[in-house]
């Protein structure tokens, strides 16, 4: 949404197109250069920063609307958005708003049985890019945006600095569980690479020597005998991510192998 | 809801009380003797079997809803039940009811634009019980209950057979990084205890040494200094669930240690 007609129409209208009280809020999270960074939107009239997120239309698939919400809001597009948690236990989930409330922040006047002052539930996703290869275009509802380290979130609005928390710490469980980062790595990477990306996303010191064993042993990537030639005696192996034969131990719901 | 009178207010009224288009869903696993099993209720006008779900009040907190839902559905109480998926995608979400339908299954007269008629998504949430040691009591909706082998779950009403799998699925990937099933043993267990445990809930055979080996080294069980007298010259070695120091590692996203 980008014009001031488009946004009343939505907020009188909006329950015709789309389910109330369920909202989509996409966390997505940025790695490039040893830095791992979130993407927060500052909400116009709110004078705060918040996820990019949306409703879902009446018809639309959830997993569609998720990736819609995400490009109608950013700009981003073809990212593996993974949904993890919903929200509905904060005291904000709790609670309804009000017209008041909304002619403060917007400037709209609308009737007090309006669709947006109900109760909503949140459904979280996440997705990991590297943000120094895509472009981000923002909306109407929002003035500007910007990568967040991880280690400096600031407060953010609503009750969403519990669902980016909850983003992480899915995202750090998951790591040993899938190839996560095999879209920010080369097809073939060094150990020291896929080191740095594991730390990186911890947020912690890994002993190498240990990672690799680990990762190997746990069937996440695997060794070929391929090296890769970065100057005079310095010749690391590659390495590659175990994609299928973790997607089909994924299917019969086992990773480790007994 | 136990009587025509309610179930009625419920049709007529219940957008008043309860948030329309999302329910929740319980997969309740019930574990015994070499079995795991799944509760299924038989839906009365519909012919066939479903999850014992329901919606949520509009001031509910989403979590204490699925203990509520599932209690009025199947009088079961104090479950560890875990959020682990939102259904939104199938043909059944996207798809909206009618009265005649309605009238159909329950011969109950209601308008075309009741609340239930629209399109929901489903929450699903799953527990693990012993289930020779609960007992079930159904509701108005339910002409019976059974604990289905999960090797010959019939086809179940909606698109629950999806909820059912992918409970499953997450089941049997969090079974090596949560403490599952650690109300299903003794308090300290033998390693034939646990081991049998995990073979019924993965449905396969796990090597007997390795499998102790792995729970060990991942830090999920710890070996005790006591043994347990079960015979003669048989007095195997008791376990223990590592509880807290996996709680620890859960806060701080890691399961494996490097």
């Amino acid at each position: 949404m980008n014009s001031l007609e488009e946004v009343t129409d939505f907020v009188q209208n909006g329950h015709q197109e789309y389910l109330p009280h369920v909202t989509i809020d996409p966390v997505i999270f940025g790695y490039h250069d040893q830095q791992l960074r979130i993407l927060l939107l500052k909400w116009k009239g709110l004078n705060g920063w918040g996820l990019p997120g949306g409703f879902i239309r009446r018809r639309e698939p959830l997993s569609q609307a998720a990736h819609r919400v995400l490009n109608e809001r950013t700009g981003l597009d073809d990212l593996f958005l993974q949904q993890f948690h919903v929200f509905g236990d904060s005291p904000y989930r709790l609670q309804e708003r009000s017209a008041r409330e909304f002619k403060e922040n917007y400037g709209l006047e609308v009737s007090d049985d309006n669709w947006l002052f109900e109760r909503t539930l949140s459904i979280g996703y996440f997705a990991l890019v590297d943000y120094s290869k895509v472009s981000v275009t923002t909306d109407f509802f929002t003035e500007g945006y910007q990568w967040w380290d991880v280690k400096e979130i600031p407060p953010i609005l609503f009750d969403q600095n519990e669902t980016v928390d909850k983003a992480l710490t899915t995202l750090r469980l998951q790591i040993y569980h899938q190839p996560i980062g095999y879209n920010l790595l080369p097809e073939k990477f060094t150990l020291p690479e896929i080191h740095t990306l594991y730390e990186t996303i911890l947020g912690k010191t890994l002993d190498q020597r240990n990672f690799a064993k680990k990762l190997v042993s746990l069937g996440l990537i695997k060794k070929l005998a391929e090296q890769r030639s970065i100057g005079p005696h310095r010749s690391p192996y590659l390495y590659q991510f175990e994609k299928e034969a973790y997607e089909d131990a994924l299917k019969l719901g086992i990773v480790h192998t007994y």
